[in-house]
């Protein structure tokens, strides 16, 4: 089973996602949590080349450095685990390439969303996770929890507003995959919800 | 004017471009050189990734990231001359990456080119200049006149057998772009072929 959160920066995404690894191992399962870009030592140096690189860096070389992420991560980490039976949990996905570099970039969604297929050789997520937060308190959470804002993060409230539709359109357009989940409400009753999908999603896929 | 070298490891591709930039800056051109990968300091970085990076790095990551060094290395450094009216000439482009990730790697010919296609934003060479040398004379060359063989060098003489058919295959299709320089030959030969295919492409672009 393979799960993806998404959302913009300060929605929660890795806190929720650690909450619901830490559920599942406590039922026994073995789990993987990971993220992209960045979840192995190849992309954590891609990772650094994006967000510290040059100022020219342009946006295709940027699609193209998060495809190589992906297509290494997905390759050497998350297929192998997959295939030994146990969860990946994943923060980050396709969606937030389509999102940030498709939509936000204008490299097109169609193209973006073809190359990390192409990159993962076609892996799907079974469940996606959507945290849906307005990005002014989003924003105002990340400034909280952390020193500094790097380079997406700082890239002003009309982009982070245009990132929020442009999520909330994917699900529209993908409902069985992708379920919206509020995440402007008191942790618990959030953890709660995504147990909620996780054990339906469980038990869908034993069923099948 | 965009000018590429295509060829396999110790067909003589950075030489001959060296000779051909020097003539060509003699005429009192601007001439541009440079390589792929690795003809920027992002290029150089990302290079080293492929050339050190881990033993299970994916066919597919390293395209992915060749594409990212295409894309920046075009867009930041190619583009800038070609619009200012300066002469490029490249070591290595499409052709290479067709054929060593395309063909050689099994990803694909046409998905490679339109990778690459797409990573330059289109962006094809006026002129092509492909250096053709029996692997077991190039091989003996790069032995003698450098210390190590890299990865890519160290493929053995079936691969860089197959290299050679796949450059020569690549001419036949494109007769127009790419031409076939036998470099098995003095280099004064080989360069003054280069020069006189160099001299009629820019005649042609001149009247039109």
């Amino acid at each position: 089973m393979f799960i993806t959160f998404e959302g913009g920066d300060g929605t929660g995404k890795s806190s929720h996602a650690t909450r619901v690894v830490e559920w599942l191992r406590g039922l026994g399962h073995e789990v993987v949590q990971t993220r992209e870009p960045g979840g192995t030592e190849l992309g954590q140096q891609l990772r650094n080349i994006v967000l510290h690189g040059p100022d020219d860096l342009s946006d295709r070389a940027e699609a193209l450095i998060f495809a190589a992420d992906r297509a290494h991560h997905i390759q050497s980490l998350v297929r192998p685990a997959l295939e030994r039976g146990a969860i990946v949990v994943q923060d980050r996905y396709l969606d937030s390439s389509i999102v940030y570099q498709g939509r936000g970039r204008g490299l097109g969604a169609q193209q973006i969303r073809d190359l990390s297929i192409w990159a993962a050789d076609g892996l799907m997520p079974d469940l996606t996770v959507l945290l849906d937060l307005k990005p002014e308190i989003a924003m105002q959470r990340m400034r909280t929890g952390r020193g500094r804002l790097d380079r997406l993060e700082s890239l002003g409230l009309e982009f982070h507003l245009n990132v929020r539709e442009q999520f909330l359109k994917l699900a529209r357009e993908e409902p069985e995959r992708i379920h919206v989940v509020d995440a402007d409400r008191p942790e618990r009753l959030v953890s709660d919800e995504i147990r909620g999908l996780v054990e339906a999603k469980l038990e869908e896929l034993q069923q099948a």
